[in-house]
């Protein structure tokens, strides 16, 4: 009954025709539950992505620009026109200014657009939360990449981090990441007051992805 | 006879449908002259361009990155894959690290995709042609988008780049950018040793594109 | 009765020699008047400052890194050795990533170094405020080095600026910066619930430094 | 006979009080021998080394900007009048785009400071010795603090890099990094046609640096 959304990086499995047939695996498993469950691929796959799906299709990350002259740049309203959803801004992947996310989640609300801000810690969610994005995206960089679940390994930032978000903001949403790939650690984080969520190589680098997602959701 | 290679940039006359439109015009004209006329539009438009046009398409960045954990970033591999020819590289509005341009033009020739690294006076240029891309533009950044062409304003950086350039490595090829949208600008270019021009605004901006590319390579 | 921060940037008025006289010129108007007043020179000269004046000496900028392998980067801890009383961090010149924010503004605080942490608008202010530093220092772009004084052109982005952060954390003081000169100008800041002004070229640049830094705080 | 530089980087060990010891006993070292023996402390302690030091002392980065409005920001202009010889210009842990090399390497000509642009492989090499500096040091990244010297276990890259160098620039001079603290392998590093190495941990991090300095050159 959460949110989940699936960052397909840059994984040779997220990419291209094998990411599409991921991406489509993902919606048969979306199709069978309550779950908001959604993907984020890489910008080349974006506009495919949304035509070929039913499920909503995020961005990894705009860039704090209007239209104009920039080169390699993209902005909220070309996400918008190729029909993305939103955009995670500022993963720790993809690290940004604080005068640029300001940007960029202003502009989507502009363009009803979902915004989903990635942060380290517990005082950088309440920072975030004060630029009032739909979505903040707490992930421990300790924690990343490390299969030791958020919600297991420290609990208390999750909650902590909820209170602190909805303190700064109510309306804000929040999802936790790092390290989660079980049904229990998914149930244990919405127990601790997250809405849902940010995967990625849980899912994606998989041996079985489908099975991994419904694993996740609890279809097995 | 020369090369023309059009920066799409981040204009909204050059994304998405009306990008699209304006790419099969290009298109056109392309295909009543002898040069080689090629577009870089923006990643979001990337494939599908590839897919709807005859013409070559390059990107206009790529990151210095292999597949993996990163997110927001797009590689050589994956513009390969989506049938781009080539890529901008180090342009003006998107300068890269030294290191991170030697690894984009290694990855370019295992994969064989054309390189256009993007540099700003004749002693960058030397040191791009170093790296033994297949094309290096030199744009001085003080004509950029100021209407006065490089190849009439100083001629001597087109002479000289060309001569530094193929001094470092002499199957290299010169475009140079900044100014450029009349056929005599294209002309003195070709005759000052370039391989062609490397333009945006002046036909992406122009009032009627077509009309302007048309002129430019000497059809009007 | 307010606090006067100036960063000396890069001018050359405000770097070696001269910078130390324009100190010195700093000190002496500071020695006659109650207001605080202190100044933020470049690194290379923060030792130097530091142990020839008594005015409190802040750095305008300071790296997210601890002691370890890293080139061409100062700490906190560094600051802290050389004597230095705190420093600007995330000037619209030097713009930081928020999670870095965060990691200086925390060292700050260990270290009991004072943390001046520079916003743009009143959404970044609150954020910013979620951090809690000492100070937050907001600067409307379109207003730097304007010569419209942000207490008289936006005394509303001033007001709102004082109410969003104290919301967020009731201790912290508020600067505003952008185009201030005159005595009204700051008098209004502080009317408006700044605690003081953030000035730069309003001192720097003047033709007569001290008499400029004496007209502000009303000694002419 | 060789040219030596110890880069002090961020280590707790170089800087300060305890840096200017470290720097005190490079200098006794230097007086018993013939080769070029320097060092390259932190930006706050460069104007105090070179009042202290009879060796050269290089500033460890500087920014690709004049004089002017910018913040936190050291130029080359500042080390000149500071007393600096020169800089490292692009270490692996500080690099710089092309175009930013190229400007520092031209302003350090005009003011006769000795540049060192560090570089990781042979084309990088010749990329920045397109750009004329005194000094190219090569550290080939993967042997960087790894206690492997590169005169040792690549010395091919070392050959090649100053034969690629000076094939671009005659009269310039290679240095090389990574891993060298043994006489032999600097001795190897200059029987391979370098000038000298650039070192940092080998002698920074070492339990008795000045014992391990004067190992280095032949000392003991």
């Amino acid at each position: 009954m959460g949110v989940v959304i699936i960052n397909f990086k840059a994984y040779k499995e997220g990419f291209g025709l094998k990411g599409l047939e991921l991406a489509k695996a993902v919606e048969d498993v979306a199709n069978k539950v309550d779950d908001y469950i959604a993907i984020a691929p890489i910008s080349l796959d974006l506009q495919r992505f949304v035509n070929e799906l039913s499920i909503d299709v995020y961005s990894q990350h705009v860039d704090a620009v209007n239209f104009g002259s920039y080169t390699g740049r993209i902005n909220a309203e070309m996400i918008k026109e190729v029909g993305a959803k939103g955009s995670l801004i500022n993963h720790s992947e993809r690290r940004l200014k604080l005068a640029d996310i300001d940007f960029i989640v202003d502009k989507f609300k502009e363009l009803e657009l979902v915004s989903v801000v990635c942060t380290n810690n517990i005082t950088t969610t309440a920072a975030a939360a004060a630029l009032q994005p739909d979505y903040v995206a707490i992930e421990p960089p300790e924690l990343i990449g490390s299969g030791i679940p958020v919600s297991k390994a420290e609990p208390e930032i999750v909650e902590n981090s909820v209170k602190a978000a909805k303190d700064v903001y109510p309306e804000i949403k929040v999802l936790c990441g790092a390290g989660i790939s079980k049904h229990e650690d998914y149930v244990t984080a919405l127990d601790l007051g997250a809405e849902g969520v940010l995967l990625a190589s849980g899912v994606v680098k998989a041996k079985d992805p489908k099975a991994a997602l419904e694993e996740l959701v609890g279809l097995r």
